[in-house]
């Protein structure tokens, strides 16, 4: 039996006394000249999807010391069809090899029937069926359908070990759009975040905190802390460091005074960290780049614990 | 430059004088025995999407003289990896090919650089990088983000001739949970319905509906009345009919007086109306469930027109 993902994760960030998360999302035309030019396959499909593999291999191996976990962003494989799946799939097996956790970036949420199939396709590695798949250690989802759309993943984590991330107020300009509305003095993502709560309420780990947790963006600091203070036993999940404009230092209100409780993920500003396709020993400054976040992170995680 | 995807649907309903979506949620353990039988794959996944591409074949036979479009729900490809995602795509490409409209229920949603990327996965059959794929017509699209995690697709829209429903009340039992919240006077639904309008607004077609629709479900009739009567201008698709609980009376509501304007999706009451796995000759039974739910759905259309 698989420990529960909230202890997983809490192990993680205590051995590697890190909080970062790579996220794994290839833009074919951002990646390194001498990755596509080795790239095999049938057609630009197959051959960028083959490009991608090669890319995230050595990402991995780059960022592997440094980070907790790796964030697929599952649209980035979705793009290039049935051989992109297989680069995503790829990219789970090789990350967890390397001693990474994998938090698969879906965002799916659906109604009930689908919602399980959604679950058993990327949290449940063998199935009654005799199916077996690489599967992620845990999830990001969709809370709009509300808890029977959700009701699969937990059921997951509890029996799966896997853990997920609710979205609850996202880092994108448009976040405040839906999710800001004031619904009897409190705003949507409040209601959600007590959705959250209520969610994960079965599933605290030894580490206190539940594996059911939130994606709560670093775009938005005022909602972060108050989050923070109002779920104190879920994990955060946090983008929008690097491209969208977050520092690490907006991200210290999303830790707890024990170091935890938050995790945070930078994509754009690690992959391509070595700029021009064209970049020689371009593995260098990925790995500088996470290195660095990992302790900006550091300083931000001690300044919230005094 | 093909026509947009609002009038491309009035065409079908008008041609056809039919409303009915069939659903392709093809579950494993409930295809027919013969189909399984046929199968071939190297593993349970790639023989379980094989049956499901036979499965699907047939049935888009059965049901394309009485249904305008058919919907793949992505999550049941999705759990069969790489080999599945080969089955959704050769979904899109049978489904074409026997004149019928395609809406990917994929209810993607996210943030803005992610979101062009599943554009381009779902509505874009060729893009600037000479990537070619089977592209859906139109897909469905979760609204939690805002309007820069929809803006990619209303741009495929209108490039593409493309069309989005976006989901604003769904039939899912927790549906009410987030969606039926009251701000100022007005549900979530409702705000989300005002989004959709100002969405779509750009991209009417002769039809006088926009190709950006919205998904309401059949389960909640009073909010289906009510938000038929605020966004006169959008393509409504349907679910909730059939195994879900709501029958063909309940979705009149959602027609205009000119019988446009809402599409009804029905998936396991058709693709399973065989019973038994066993079953004989299971395909007529679904040309059956296919020809008399379209037949409900005209009594329902003109009760709506009178």
């Amino acid at each position: 039996m698989t420990a529960p993902f909230a202890d997983r994760l809490a192990d993680a960030v205590r051995q590697k006394n890190s909080t970062l998360v790579v996220g794994l999302d290839p833009q074919i035309e951002r990646l390194p000249a001498c990755v596509h030019s080795e790239a095999q396959g049938g057609d630009a499909r197959a051959r960028a999807a083959d490009a991608i593999r090669r890319f995230n291999e050595q990402v991995i191996e780059q960022v592997a010391p440094f980070a907790v976990a790796v964030k697929p962003q599952i649209a980035f494989y979705e793009i290039l069809g049935p051989a992109g799946l297989e680069a995503y799939e790829a990219a789970v097996t090789c990350a967890q090899a390397a001693g990474l956790l994998v938090i698969g970036d879906i965002k799916r949420g659906d109604i009930g029937s689908t919602a399980a199939a959604y679950a058993r396709a990327h949290l449940c590695p063998e199935d009654s069926d005799g199916m077996t798949r690489p599967a992620a250690d845990a999830v990001t989802i969709n809370p709009y359908l509300g808890t029977d759309s959700v009701a699969p993943f937990v059921e997951a984590a509890r029996t799966q070990g896997a853990g997920l991330f609710v979205l609850v107020r996202t880092s994108n300009p448009s976040a405040s759009e839906l999710q800001d509305l004031v619904i009897e003095g409190r705003a949507l993502h409040d209601h959600v975040g007590a959705l959250v709560t209520r969610w994960g309420s079965d599933l605290i780990g030894d580490c206190g905190y539940s594996s059911v947790g939130a994606v709560v963006g670093a775009t938005a600091p005022a909602e972060l802390a108050r989050l923070r203070a109002d779920l104190p036993q879920a994990w955060f999940l946090v983008p929008g460091v690097g491209a969208q404009g977050a520092t690490a230092a907006d991200v210290a209100p999303a830790f707890g005074r024990d170091g935890l409780g938050a995790i945070v993920n930078s994509s754009r500003g690690i992959l391509y960290a070595f700029g021009a396709p064209e970049t020689a020993n371009w593995q260098i400054p990925v790995a500088d780049a996470a290195r660095q976040l990992r302790d900006q992170l550091r300083q931000a995680a001690l300044q919230a614990a005094t």
